[in-house]
């Protein structure tokens, strides 16, 4: 199998704080994980995960919200695939997450504000994770 | 919040059996969960995830085989990310997996030597996880 190409824990949290998306993983009571897609911004080890009125949702008490609620294990991810093998790339973070107060919902929102022009207006984010990260671990196909 | 867009069963399914690549995420003893992008080649209710020598590994007994040994449970990730938020989508399927046997082995390396050129030799495959879904759920930010 040869010398694997890990990514250094700097070049990870480089990788995912300039992902557009990472997928978040909770825990899930019975079906033991769940994994969503998410938009996220990311400042040290904080990742802001937000709740938001733009994208049609069933409730805004989301699944996800609940999970952590029981269980504040999560993980995030962010990956490049390719078809051609040799460019892929991944980077996953392991933490526990908080559903944001008011103070740290500003926060998110400000981050989140800057990252992507649908959030342009902060109000339409209702709610949000706070995620904080302990442990980074990152493959790459080819040296970064 | 409006009406949720959510895709119809057959519709996952489809989706899930296009995508080049999926998501996988298991249950992890101590983090709660884990999560890695994986390529995959689907039929039926059955989804093929390869363990091959093509992609550098520190070991060919994988932490996701040693997780659903412990715990079967997993989900798979199927998703469409877009700046242009009316594009997202995303399908998500729960079920059980596990460590494929030498006939299921080679039920692996058939499906999956037809989706992926670097597996025109199957015997870069060394290995399995059957994973047997049983539950899907889907979601379009624009009707499918």
């Amino acid at each position: 199998m040869g010398t694997v190409p890990t990514l250094p824990e700097a070049e990870c949290r480089r990788r995912l704080a300039e992902a557009r998306h990472l997928v978040l993983a909770t825990v899930h009571p019975d079906r033991g994980v769940d994994v969503v897609p998410v938009v996220a911004a990311a400042e040290g080890s904080t990742v802001w995960v937000p709740v938001d009125t733009v994208k049609a949702k069933s409730t805004a008490r989301l699944r996800r919200i609940a999970n952590v609620a029981r269980d504040p294990r999560v993980s995030l991810l962010a990956e490049h695939y390719d078809d051609d093998w040799t460019q892929l790339w991944w980077v996953r973070a392991h933490g526990t997450a908080h559903e944001a107060g008011p103070a740290e919902l500003e926060r998110a929102r400000a981050a989140l504000g800057r990252r992507y022009r649908d959030y342009e207006d902060p109000a339409v984010i209702v709610g949000a994770l706070v995620v904080a990260l302990d442990r980074w671990t990152g493959w790459s196909a080819a040296p970064s």
